[in-house]
């Protein structure tokens, strides 16, 4: 029996709690797997030799239950990306070296498309020096963005929390009289998925974004305004969604007027502020009330509405991942396979290289023809994902929630 | 026999349809009250002789129940202001037919303390005209600024979003080991109720608010600047929560820099930008990551996360004033009473001539010398109100809200 190490990377989640309590729970009843280790801040951390043993949660049901339910990475996080195999290898070593010490066969990376690049990475390194270590990605983003799986373990919550808060707004924006546009900024560099989560209220309930915008197509301010005042034709507040990331045709941002210009260490640009363009927008071409809200950190945090469909995936995910460790499949990445007919997913693997560093967008037909919102195609992708709730247990009024060591 | 006639005006909250189900009720039990109406949008839809008969929920316990979970004001909402007395009394004189019109002896309106001047004056002018109208106001705001009732309904809800989303925030805030701040601003113009809510999770938690700052002391950039640094040296997260109204010694607002300059009905102003402006000065003076969140419309309207003491106590104070009409109370507003020991409230009344237009502060023992931060005592006065959790029903994946007519 050899151990196994667990680390979280990239931006946090609701959900990457329940894959690391999925992954813990498999190493628990593994025959071939010793010992779970967790690194503290992924990489970052292991290369400090930060490290904590993780077995004493083997068995541990109410915990690893208030972990399922903790947002944010318990193990903690980083953006640290492993150089060119080309170039300086050292670095590499010294993982090897730390892993060595922890008797480690088995390495699983719970990420996403960044992410994805160091399970390749690596496990290109450990094939090429013959070492016995079995690398395995585990996908985890509320971004939905990452290609082959049909969806992220994390998106469904974040969807959820979304669908939620913009059928409340919605609700809010309708009390008075009075023309108002409310615009809402979701997250979304590239990809529009969690905007186009916005759709899905008003599909349902009849209330909720009437007009919504996606990075994937480009973004004409005469066309919007256009938009929004034949929607002021048909009732007093019109709520648009509207992605952090929307672009004019030629390729600049909506937000660029109130970006910080700072970049994170993949050169991704930080966004804020598109909203808050189109408010001014709005104000100065119809005059009309206009607010703006960013829904901002919580998108990605708000444990305490969680889609139980997708802690449920989640879980499961992590325990796929141990099972294809154990079966010897490094390199992969644990995938999600949607079935015919009613909702239910397999779990599949793929090439980590198949999904590093790369995006999956919104394809063009879930975006209507005018590009001002998504079709039923899109709604009914979205819709199985934020079914469910789960038991939330509560101390002090607020949500109990889950802290390693 | 005589109707009654509710009606919703100010700010939505995610209690004041709890409040409405209360009214509707005690109506339906009422041996004084035959019809229940509701004024579409307060006086504002009245006084166009919008009105609805709400006695078909008279006994839908399902209906209101689920109206009860509802967010923002089910009849919709106004911020109109009756003339005073001394001016054109014609507005009064035409609420009065349309009353008479649907044979209501009692008027109830749901608000805050600039809808207690509705109540106020509207009472004057009965007992001026000598007509058989019971005018009672029933207090609404999650500013928790009304002077007199031991808190509102309405803001335990708010403060339990509240102090949930912080204690997540915080959790996301600290996956990373590079040293951050994170500035999130809090509803609030003049009373800083909602942004103490922010302390709740720090203090029974351990992860929360580092610094919180209220718009009852003055703000010193230079001393911000300095709790942020020395929080720095503690942790590498800084979790800031800040009140949109807080003032420099000079009463200028922090945030004017980014202000839009409009103002309501009423004069007040609209702020944003307090947090984008504490951000940019840390950015300037620190160096570090910084992010700034506006929590924004959710504080009032996320009816997922309700607690269940103020919908109680909101429920509870629609009916008391039910009572205090068919006693005649006229002019008077319902109140909350704490009572001594384990936390309990009592219903009471003032005149509403003692709520309108008044502002209650956080007192200053609430808040710590340094002025970052509240007291515990400030803590033991919050905590009870955002205890205990609605049992929520969901359908596709949201909750159900319910909408009248």
């Amino acid at each position: 029996m050899r151990n196994a190490i667990v680390g979280q990377s990239g931006g946090p989640t609701s959900a990457v709690n329940a894959t690391l309590s999925g992954v813990i729970k498999a190493c628990a009843k593994s025959e071939k797997i010793d010992k779970l280790y967790g690194m503290k801040n992924g990489i970052e951390g292991l290369l400090l030799g930060e490290v904590v043993d993780l077995s004493y949660l083997y068995g541990d049901e109410k915990g690893l239950s208030h972990l399922e339910n903790t947002p944010a990475s318990a193990l903690g996080s980083c953006r640290k990306r492993l150089p060119s195999l080309d170039c300086d290898t050292s670095v590499y070593d010294k993982l090897l070296d730390i892993l060595k010490e922890y008797k480690i066969g088995y390495f699983f990376y719970i990420g996403g498309n960044d992410s994805m690049d160091t399970v390749k990475k690596l496990n290109e390194y450990v094939n090429k020096k013959g070492v016995s270590l079995v690398v395995v990605g585990i996908p985890k983003t509320i971004d939905n963005d990452l290609v082959i799986t049909d969806h992220t373990p994390g998106y469904g919550s974040a969807s959820k929390f979304i669908s939620t808060t913009i059928k409340e707004i919605a609700c809010d924006c309708s009390v008075y009289r009075v023309n108002a546009v409310t615009i809402v900024e979701l997250m979304g560099r590239d990809a529009g998925w969690l905007t186009a989560a916005s759709a899905v209220p008003k599909h349902f309930c009849g209330l909720g974004a009437d007009l919504i915008y996606l990075p994937e197509v480009p973004f004409y301010e005469d066309k919007f305004i256009d938009d929004v005042k034949k929607a002021l034709t048909k009732r007093p507040y019109v709520v648009v969604a509207v992605s952090e990331g929307v672009k004019y045709e030629n390729g600049e941002y909506v937000g660029a007027g109130k970006q910080s210009g700072a970049t994170d260490a993949f050169g991704h640009k930080y966004l804020a502020g598109t909203a808050k363009q189109l408010e001014a927008l709005v104000k100065e071409q119809i005059g009309c009330k206009v607010r703006s809200v960013e829904l901002n950190l919580p998108q990605r945090c708000s444990a305490h509405i969680l889609s139980n469909t997708d802690i449920e995936e989640s879980i499961g995910i992590g325990a796929y991942a141990v099972r294809l460790a154990e079966n010897g499949q490094g390199g992969k990445m644990a995938t999600m396979v949607r079935t015919e007919g009613e909702y239910k997913i397999e779990y599949s693997y793929t090439d980590a290289s198949q999904v590093a560093n790369k995006v999956k967008l919104v394809p063009r037909r879930f975006i209507n023809e005018e590009g001002n919102n998504v079709t039923e195609e899109c709604i009914n992708y979205i819709a199985p994902l934020i079914m469910g709730e789960r038991k939330i247990e509560y101390e002090n009024g607020m949500p109990v929630h889950f802290r390693i060591g």
